[in-house]
C-alpha cells in the first residue's frame, strides 16, 4: 500500500505514521498473537482531530481500530488483516483537562498512561484507585473501553464503576459528553456504561472524567488459614464489616500454590507454621489518621481493629491459623508470596489460562467439578480474587487436545452461571467462544445496537462481535 | 373499547382487567398529572408470561407501558392517550428467587415492592440500601428502569450501582438474563446499565440480582455550621475519610430551610445557638461492633472518632460550630429538621420543583447566579444532597411566566454542565425538554438504540422520546 493510496481529508486530519518500520509497533499485539495491517496509523491531538479522522474513514469506507497502550489480551487493540484499516492511536492525547481535588475526579485524555495519571495525583493526596500489572503502558482510554479489572476491584471497582463521565466520537463522527462527572443524571439511556467495555466498537472515548480516591494513610495485611472457601467468605464479610469496607486484597491461596512458590523461590516462607489447604491472603486499607495513629502497644490502631476481628474469626472457627504482619517487612513477605505465583507457574511450562468468573456461591463447586472433568493427566492450577468471584486457572494438557479441553473448562463455567471472560474482554481472541457462547437474544441485541451505531461497520469490526 | 376487541393471544398469555374500575388505578399517576387509556391491565405471574404477552402486543401493534408501583414522578408509568396500549403490571410477580448471605445478594421479581423486600432481609443483617420516600409502593423493576436515589446515594449509589444484573424481556419477545450476579464480567455490551434507566423504553426488566449490604450497628449524626460550600466539601472530605467512606447523609440546610420549618413547627429547634447561614446534617453509619461499643465516656467509640475529625476541621476553621447527637432524641431532633422541610414548603402555596444536579464545583456558582436570573419578586428555596450536587430548588412564581421562569433555570444548569433531571428521570413530563435540550449526538444515538432494540415502537412510546 502506498502512501498516495492514503485519502486527503484522511491525511489533512492528523498526523500519519505510513513507513512500515514506523507502523510495526501498532500493528501488532503485545501477546505476539495478533498481528494486523493498516494504510496508516494516525496519532490525533485533540477530539476535533479525532472527529475529522472518523469522518474521513466514514466517507472512505476505511476501517478504525482505536489504540491506547496497546496491552490487551485479547488482541482488540490492532487491526484486523482484511480490508483497509487506519490504527487510531491516542497516544498524544494524554492531557489532564481539569483536576477538582475537593470533588475528587478529574477529567484526563484517553491516552494518559494509568501509572502516569497515578503519579500526577499523588502531590494531592489522591489517587486513581485501578491498577494492574500493565500499568505503565495502560492508557485511560483502552481501561475504559475494556472495562478494565485489576488487583483492586473489590474496593473500588472495575474501571467502569471510577468513571463518571466520558467524551467520546461516535461513528457518525459526532462528539457526544456523558455528563460532565456528575454524581447523578437520568437524562436519558447511559451511553457511558454503552461505551465502557465496547472494546471501540461503538466510537471512541477521548476524554473521561474519574473518581479519585483518598491515599490509604495505613494498611493491615494476614495470612490466613481457614477451613474452605464458606468460611472464607464469612470472614470477608466479617472484616469489611469491621472495617466499613476497606478490603483491598482478598486473594485465594490454596496449599499448591503456596507450594509451587516456595519451590521456585526458596528464600520466599510461608507465614504461618503449615502450609494452608485453603489459604487467604488479606489487606485492609485504612485512609483515616486515627487508624493510622500507633495504639497502645505501639502498633497502628488499624491492626488492633483487625486483629480483634480476627480472634473473634478464630473462636467462631472460621479461621484455623493467622499472621497477621506486624512490620513492612513482614508484610512484603506476605505479598511477595502471592506476587510471585505467575512467575513460578512459568517456569514450569507452558499453561493455558483462563480468567472466569462465578458467582460466589459456585467457587466451592466449580473447584470440584473441575477434577471430574479435566482428562487424567492434566495439571490444574488455581488462584484467585475470592471477594469478586474471579478465579486464575492454568491447565497443562498432556495428549488432550487443548481446544477440547476448553470446550469443557467454558461448559462447566457456564452450566455454574459464571463468565469465560471476567476481566480481559473479548476482543478477537474471544470473539468466535462468544457468538457460540452467548445466549441468542443478547447476541442479537449486541448486534442491532452495533448496526444502529455504526450502520458503515468501520469502528473496529472483528473485535468482540463477529 | 371492549372486551371483544381484546386479541386472543394477550387474553392467553396473562390474566386482564379490563372493566374501567378496575383499570382506572393504573391509568393515571399519583401525581395526578398524567393519564391514560389501555386495552387492558394485563397481570402476569412469570417471566414466560411477560414473554407471551411481548410477543402477542408486537404481532398486534399494541403498545406496552411496563408498570411497577406507579409512583413514578414524571408520567412513564402511565399509558399515552394515542393508539393501544395495555399496562403490564409487574405486582404479580414480588418472590425472592434466591438470597445468597454469603454472597450478600438476593434475586427478586420486579413486582417486589422495596420496604417489603427491605423487611425481609433484616432478619439476616442485611438491608437493600436504596431508600426514598415511595418505598412502601415502589417496586424493584420501577426503581431500575428509572434508576431511583433517594437518600442514601452518597453511600451505597443509585439503584444503577446496587444491580448486578438483570433478567428482562426484550421488544422482540427474548428473554435475557445480564448475568446471574457476576462481579465481573466481561463479555459484551453492558446491557444491564442500557436497561437500566431505560424507563421501560427498551424491554421490560423482570427480576434482578441486587447487591445487599450488612445493616449498620451505629449512628453518628450531628449538624454543622460551616463557612460556606467549599468549606462543607472539604468537611465531607475528611468525615469520608476518617470513617472509610461511611457517611450516608450529607444535606445542605441554608438558614432559609432552618427558618421555614421552625416556623411551621415551633416545637423543632436548631440544634445550635444560631441558626447557620450554611447548615449542614450529616450522619455516619457504621457496620463495625467496635465502633457500637461504648467508649471511656460511655458514648459510642464511632462518636468518639467524629468528635475527634469535627474538633480537627474546628481548628481549621472549616466548622464554625457543631453539635454532636448524643442520643437517640437528639439524633432524631436533628434528622426532623430535614424531614420537615417539604412540608414546611408545601404549607407556604404552591411552588414550582427542580430536580437538578451540578458539578459539585458549581453548586456555589449556581446558587450565586440563580438570584441574578430570577425576575424579582419569585421567591426561591433550596436544600440538597450537597455530596452528589443533587439540589432541590423551588420556586414560586409571581407574575412572572412559569415555562419563562424554567427555561432561565435550565439554562443556568446547562451553562455550570448541570442535569435537568438528576433523579426523577424523563417519563412523559420532561421528553420535551429532553428533546429541546440534549446535545443533537446524544440524541441521534438514543433514537437510534431505540429503533434499533425496538422497531416496531411498542415499549412505552412517548416516554422519554418523543
Amino acid at each position: 500500500m502506498q502512501i498516495t493510496d492514503i485519502p486527503r481529508a484522511l491525511a489533512q486530519a492528523a498526523q500519519l505514521l505510513t513507513e512500515p518500520a514506523d507502523m510495526a509497533p501498532y500493528l501488532r499485539d503485545w501477546t505476539g498473537q495478533h498481528q494486523g495491517t493498516a494504510l496508516a496509523v494516525a496519532l490525533p491531538r485533540s477530539t476535533g482531530e479525532v472527529q475529522a479522522l472518523v469522518k474521513a474513514c466514514l466517507s472512505e469506507g476505511i476501517r478504525i481500530v482505536p489504540q491506547g497502550g496497546n496491552t490487551s489480551l485479547a488482541g482488540g487493540s490492532v487491526p484486523g488483516q482484511d480490508g483497509p484499516w487506519i490504527v487510531l492511536s491516542l497516544v498524544r492525547m494524554n492531557a489532564v483537562r481539569r483536576l477538582d481535588t475537593a470533588a475528587r475526579t478529574v477529567t484526563v485524555e484517553a491516552g494518559a498512561v494509568l501509572q502516569a495519571l497515578q503519579e500526577q495525583m499523588y502531590p494531592h493526596g489522591l489517587t486513581f484507585a485501578l491498577t494492574f500489572g500493565a500499568k505503565g503502558s495502560a492508557m485511560i482510554g483502552g481501561c475504559l473501553s475494556t472495562n478494565a479489572g485489576g488487583s483492586n476491584v473489590l474496593r473500588y471497582g472495575n474501571a467502569r464503576e471510577l468513571c463518571l463521565s466520558l467524551e467520546a466520537v461516535l461513528p457518525d463522527g459526532s462528539v457526544i459528553d456523558t455528563g460532565a462527572g456528575l454524581r447523578k443524571d437520568n437524562t436519558g439511556y447511559d451511553l457511558r456504561h454503552l461505551l465502557i467495555g465496547a472494546e471501540g466498537t461503538l466510537g471512541i472515548i477521548t476524554a473521561a472524567t474519574l473518581r479519585l480516591h483518598a491515599i490509604p494513610k495505613v494498611r493491615a495485611t494476614a495470612f490466613l488459614s481457614v477451613p474452605d472457601l464458606a468460611a472464607a467468605l464469612a470472614v470477608l464479610n466479617a472484616v469489611q464489616d469491621e472495617t466499613a469496607g476497606a478490603v483491598e486484597m482478598f486473594e485465594y491461596m490454596p496449599a499448591h500454590a503456596t507450594e509451587l512458590v516456595m519451590r521456585h523461590f526458596p528464600d520466599l516462607r510461608c507465614p504461618l507454621d503449615a502450609i494452608p489447604d485453603c489459604g487467604i491472603l488479606v489487606e485492609v486499607a485504612s485512609t483515616s489518621s486515627q487508624d493510622a495513629a500507633a495504639g497502645e502497644d505501639g502498633a497502628p490502631r488499624l491492626n488492633v481493629r483487625v486483629e480483634a476481628v480476627l480472634e473473634r474469626l478464630f473462636e467462631q472457627e472460621l479461621i484455623l491459623d493467622a499472621a497477621l504482619a506486624q512490620s513492612d517487612a513482614q508484610r512484603e513477605a506476605m505479598i511477595s508470596l502471592r506476587e510471585h505465583v505467575l512467575e513460578s507457574l512459568m517456569a514450569e511450562g507452558r499453561w493455558q489460562q483462563y480468567d472466569i468468573s462465578l458467582p460466589l456461591a459456585q467457587v466451592a463447586a466449580f473447584l470440584d467439578h473441575l477434577q471430574q472433568v479435566l482428562p487424567s493427566g492434566v495439571r490444574s492450577h488455581v488462584i484467585g480474587h475470592l471477594g469478586d468471584g474471579n478465579l486464575h486457572l492454568s491447565l497443562m494438557p498432556g495428549a488432550e487436545d487443548a481446544i477440547v479441553l476448553s470446550e469443557r473448562v467454558y461448559d462447566l463455567v457456564l452450566r455454574l452461571a459464571g463468565s469465560f471472560s471476567a476481566e480481559h474482554g473479548i476482543g478477537r481472541s474471544k470473539a468466535a467462544l462468544l457468538a457460540a457462547r452467548k445466549d441468542p437474544g443478547t447476541l442479537a441485541a449486541m448486534r442491532a445496537v452495533k448496526a444502529a451505531l455504526d450502520p458503515e461497520g468501520i469502528m473496529n469490526p472483528g473485535a468482540m462481535l463477529t
